[in-house]
């Protein structure tokens, strides 16, 4: 028996096919090409055919799918919500998935989600029952398992964690982005460099080698390797940030593990020790000593392995 | 069939004994008068075993108890944790009262998890599977129920929410409370109060008739009555504070109810439109409008009902 994990992101299709221990037998990627709408579940579907009726996998036959997706998981409906999918505003993807797959069980969640049920399955957060994945990646996102359940909250939205409130006073650059992910996401990192270029005349640092409007995390991630000062403060504030965010989770949950993912961690990560002498300022005292804060150890892999735990959560109940 | 409900304070012992549909059919409260260690675990079992044996419950006898106690729950090793009774650091209550209670199941939880428990059963967040108290008395903590069940971290501390970071940069005051409860418990109202009558030596109010120490969160909400500009300066950034707390939750849990309750709210249930309109900025844009925030029903009795609810769900779990 084996288990099929789809990772949709916002441009290209992960999938992998796992054995009943996590070992994955078989993965392909494949490009979404700009396609939108029903082309999308057009393609999700025409795969999971090929694979769910290939023999490739002999006596072991793909029995459970799960699918991750970049939004929101409707549980009740079974309809996605993913802004950076044209068209998918409320996608009837289960019931689309599900005419073609007949009695093999179709599980769908976030890729918040999916992610930390990745490193529970197979990454740093093995075996835990309370975990967090924090992904920063142009967002900031939050998936959350408390006593090894994903925490849904009433509406599927639980997690949005980039919308925490962090820094008095409110300013009305929060509004569309919120105070946490305005400040350190990947795209807020970039937008506060700019701003500060706008506005110090006198600097003549490598970050003006670019048009400022295009600059992005990563020439900031390049600069701070040449002790670029604006890379450096932008840097030192979003330590701050990201210490505050996670001694919160720590206070409000008492995990076992908080996980660092998500594109800026990558090279965000030697950043972990300063971030943790912050989180210490700020947190419940115990409880801040009972967590391990870990980068991710399956990288951009996490929400496909977590499709696969999902596949093998169904199983389970099925059984 | 009877259920009993125990919540054991600071300073007295309440307890009421409800029908399954958790109707009161006897309520009882005795002040600890100063016991402490081991006389507050006889006075428990006194009282529990006085209640268990006596027949004035006819044909509905206690079948099932549960205790809410001011602190934490060990739920692995059924002691409690209890700062404000004295030699209760690791007090090995359960096995205690399960001396002298044989068949009858006793449940232990802390205060927080049994006030939004009660709530859930018998107040303003019936039915709800995803709920949370906010409790604001001398200190502050949340209990939080994800689908339908208490939220209790990895080691029991979960919601320590007076350690939430909501303000940089972090001061050294809040080492000892943590960033929220310094600005916006009870005590920190009062602490803050104090701290501008001291630097303030202009103001001649209303408050200055009371030595500047002794000044308490009630004096600022009389004060607040008669127009005072302290009490006006403390509360508004109060209602900051709360506001972007709740946002917090709300973005991080997606619930549908925040009840608040504790000692403040209280007199601080006025403030509930402003705290909204604060939370409203802050939070994430779709949660915040799926959430119904409120006063608590049942105001001190939350935990004694929690307690109760406790007690009941004890019973269909063995059922």
């Amino acid at each position: 028996m084996s288990l099929l994990g789809i990772d949709l992101g916002g441009t290209k299709l992960a999938m992998a096919v796992f054995n009943l221990e996590g070992i994955v037998i078989d993965r392909q990627y494949i490009s979404l090409d700009g396609r939108k709408g029903r082309e999308v579940g057009t393609l999700i579907t025409n795969n999971i055919e090929a694979l769910t009726e290939s023999d490739q996998f002999g006596n072991d036959p793909i029995r459970s799918i799960g699918i991750s997706v970049p939004g929101i998981s409707r549980s009740k409906t079974g309809t996605v919500w993913a802004p950076n999918i044209p068209g998918w505003d409320d996608y009837p993807l289960l019931s689309e998935v599900q005419v073609g797959t007949e009695n093999i069980p179709v599980t769908i969640d976030s890729d918040r989600a999916c992610s930390i049920l990745g490193e529970v399955w197979q990454g740093k957060a093995k075996g835990c029952k309370d975990a967090i994945f924090l992904a920063v990646g142009t967002g900031i996102g939050a998936g959350i398992i408390t006593n090894g359940i994903v925490l849904r909250g009433a509406h599927d939205i639980s997690g949005a964690i980039g919308w925490m409130a962090l820094s008095k006073p409110f300013v009305d650059d929060y509004t569309n982005y919120g105070c946490f992910e305005y400040h350190a996401s990947g795209n807020g990192i970039a937008r506060i460099a700019q701003k500060i270029l706008h506005e110090e005349k006198s600097y003549s640092g490598s970050l003006r080698g670019k048009a400022i409007d295009e600059i992005t995390s990563h020439d900031l991630f390049s600069a701070y390797e040449m002790y670029d000062p604006i890379a450096t403060q932008v840097f030192q504030v979003c330590i701050e940030y990201w210490g505050m965010a996670i001694a919160n989770l720590v206070s409000i949950f008492n995990p076992e593990k908080i996980i660092l993912g998500g594109g800026v961690f990558g090279p965000a990560i030697q950043f972990i020790p300063s971030i943790k002498a912050e989180a210490l300022k700020w947190a419940q005292p115990i409880s801040i000593h009972q967590v391990s804060i870990e980068a991710s150890a399956l990288g951009s892999d996490a929400a496909v392995y977590g499709a696969g735990h999902l596949a093998k959560q169904a199983m389970q109940t099925k059984d």
